[in-house]
């Protein structure tokens, strides 16, 4: 999102769209909508106003990743589940991202404070089923085989590879009644390698960086049958990698 | 935790003591309790077994900080409040975090997968809890004047430092009414720098640091004042200097 | 939305309500407003137009109830405490689904979904605050001791007295270091009395009735003390009197 | 669970027996578990301590319901899709709210209050998933026709039914992105009707009766699909009877 040369009526014409095409319950407020939303701001755009509402944080302009990975050849998991995956839960959500950073660009001291909470609360949502999701479709495509530096270390950290595969597993089945992620993250706090629980998309380590990503999905008592496919296909190769540059910057970060 | 040389026996007491001390649902089922609980493993202590009850993510061994900054010398936030905070909400989030490590050092793929989810939440929530606690205390106890790279950056991404100010004050206020965290993190996927809201410990950006952070007790109505006293204790050179470690890892973070 | 015999003047005077009252947001997408808003329902209107936008659902007319007891007479719970958090906590929240319902009245199907989403997870969380804290005052301001059916039936279904009151004790203790609701609640599927944990004002067992309701604020590992003054200050009549209300009505609920 | 004849020691054995075929945890925590742990009391089973443990609350005999309709005879609903549905989403909530609950008999003054919060946040969780699937399998197998009292009522409270109808599919379409609940209750304090959103089996309208429940798994962008198919199945004469029975308790219920 490095956008300093983009010229401005371009980003304009984007905030309006995304306002006119989106936030309809705005636009209801207007009787008369005469034509689409020229913006949230209230008064003329001068110059100022123009940046205030447009700041690069508020631009709405995430992309889709395609999946990394042929979805036809996977062990266990059908390129339908697959394909349906990426494009209603995963897209969808990179598609509401952005309309919702375009609402957000209109918010004022004015706004109800219980009005700029709800729209957070779907951005933080928005914002990690993004991060997470291509993380996760980014942890698959392997054969399964860990090995490594990161096999090393979870033998190190949990006593036996085996030992953190359980817990893993057990919790990804303690997900099953609802929806949630397994998340084995470096903690820059306290620079361990550890396996996380998370309810649902906002819930994550506070200061961490995601290794590897395990999505559950409403499987209820069927989670255990998804969880043995899911390892089947981990790439241990990139799950290796994303460790490599936490362990660069772990020392950076703890200052 | 660079506990390399750390004595096993050592660690094994820690244990016991964690054990017998706190998790007195484990301890009710043994019907004679004959000594200090050893430790949860199911079989003898081999050399390997050991290890695997007692990797380093499962030690239990986090210490409470002190406050960084003398408790009687803030602007408009009471030392009974500060202090009361720290040791109830914080030091108590810490012994907790020790406690649920030990008992999830017991778990085996036998354990009921609701019981580790509830654990598991229970370990995310105290584990941010303190890295949440300690950022919060951390970016306490200077003048509240914005200087900077910090205050750059957010003229950049938000247009103004006066929008990001409303902004993250309207979030705060918005979660006046039960309690929360708002958040200034550094996102590492996207590399802006952006606020979030978060309506409990466990919720946060998936790949992020926090740079500021703030938070929310139950103010309920009253929480305006209480942001405006946040506001003019802001150690903004401590935010600063979290922003240039950011800045430095996200190179190589992303890859 | 099949409404296009409803007089535009009646649902845009409406709407221009809530947008004034509330909705900073809603404000800055129209162009002129006309001027101060009458009301979401308050005014003249015709049958039809009454309604329509402003069907009972829609009304946000909630009232604040005063605290049912003279403050500066409960055992170990400050005026200023019980004040403020009637004001701040509880009155705030009425204010808020106030203002929630009149924007809940303007949506229309293209409303942006996560929109309604964060809109109406604050219309649950304020319409519980309300119910809740007005449950929960109206269950203090008593002597603390037990007596009546609800006596026997806990005594019945825990076994003893002491056995309940210990395990809604624990459940406020966990909350602490968040904050949260102990509930104990005629469970309409099941006819049994029950202690049920609440972490937010959202959760709350699905088809119940509250007898008892406390609320834990943010008070960290100091939630012990607090507990104790509740305890001296239920009002048991209060609560035997929703008990006989909830059997009286649980064989025509459960049909 | 009209269970005052049951002899005790039949419940002491399937206490036994739940304890010792879940609880890993505990049985783990006994070095050599001898037999069958008998009970999670620490002290000799007296007459007294063996109520104190086996009140009703903490029975754990929840059955399954099974399917009131024939899952091969529905419009757009797959029989694979409901019969999984059931088996795993609901079938496995009922066991594990029968775990839950044995484990829960065992907790005293001196268990960790975060083990009972993340047990007693389980339960909460297993008993509305019991509640809201039931209720949710009971108003499907209908032709979807509204009528009755339910009709009449919503058109009244929402000034049409198809206003009630927008919002309630559009409250669906908010949380296709995760999962969840859109509950139709009888809200008990207000004395109208009016739909809920639920973002996980936890949160619920206070004190309330479902009437007309719709699940919502993890369908991301493609929800809009299932709940065309959800509405052209509804049993509005079920929901009518509940309606009555509501409507029957409210007076008594509001005292």
């Amino acid at each position: 999102m490095d956008d300093e040369k983009e010229p401005l009526p371009t980003r304009r014409e984007v905030l309006a769209l995304a306002v006119a095409g989106s936030a309809g319950l705005l636009v209801a407020a207007c009787t008369p909508a005469p034509k689409p939303v020229p913006s949230l701001k209230p008064t003329e755009p001068t110059e100022e106003g123009e940046k205030m509402a447009a700041g690069k944080v508020l631009a709405g302009a995430h992309q889709v990743v395609p999946l990394p990975f042929d979805p036809k050849k996977l062990t266990g998991l059908s390129e339908k589940l697959l394909v349906s995956h990426h494009e209603n839960n995963y897209a969808g959500a990179v598609k509401n991202l952005n309309k919702v950073e375009a609402d957000l660009a209109g918010i004022t001291k004015d706004t109800p404070p219980y009005l700029v909470s709800g729209l957070k609360e779907r951005e933080l949502t928005f914002t990690n089923s993004k991060i997470l999701h291509e993380l996760y479709f980014g942890n698959l495509g392997g054969d399964g085989k860990a090995a490594g530096d990161i096999k090393k270390l979870l033998e190190q950290e949990y006593g036996s590879f085996d030992r953190w595969e359980t817990e893993f597993r057990v919790v990804g089945q303690g997900l099953g009644g609802g929806s949630g992620w397994v998340i084995l993250a470096y903690n820059f706090q306290t620079g361990l390698v550890q396996s996380y629980w998370s309810g649902g998309h906002t819930q994550n380590v506070a200061f961490g960086q995601p290794l590897l990503v395990m999505d559950i999905l409403d499987y209820g008592a069927a989670a255990g049958k998804y969880i043995d496919a899911f390892f089947q296909n981990i790439n241990w190769a990139e799950v290796d990698r994303r460790l490599g540059r936490a362990q660069k910057a772990a020392a950076l970060l703890r200052g």
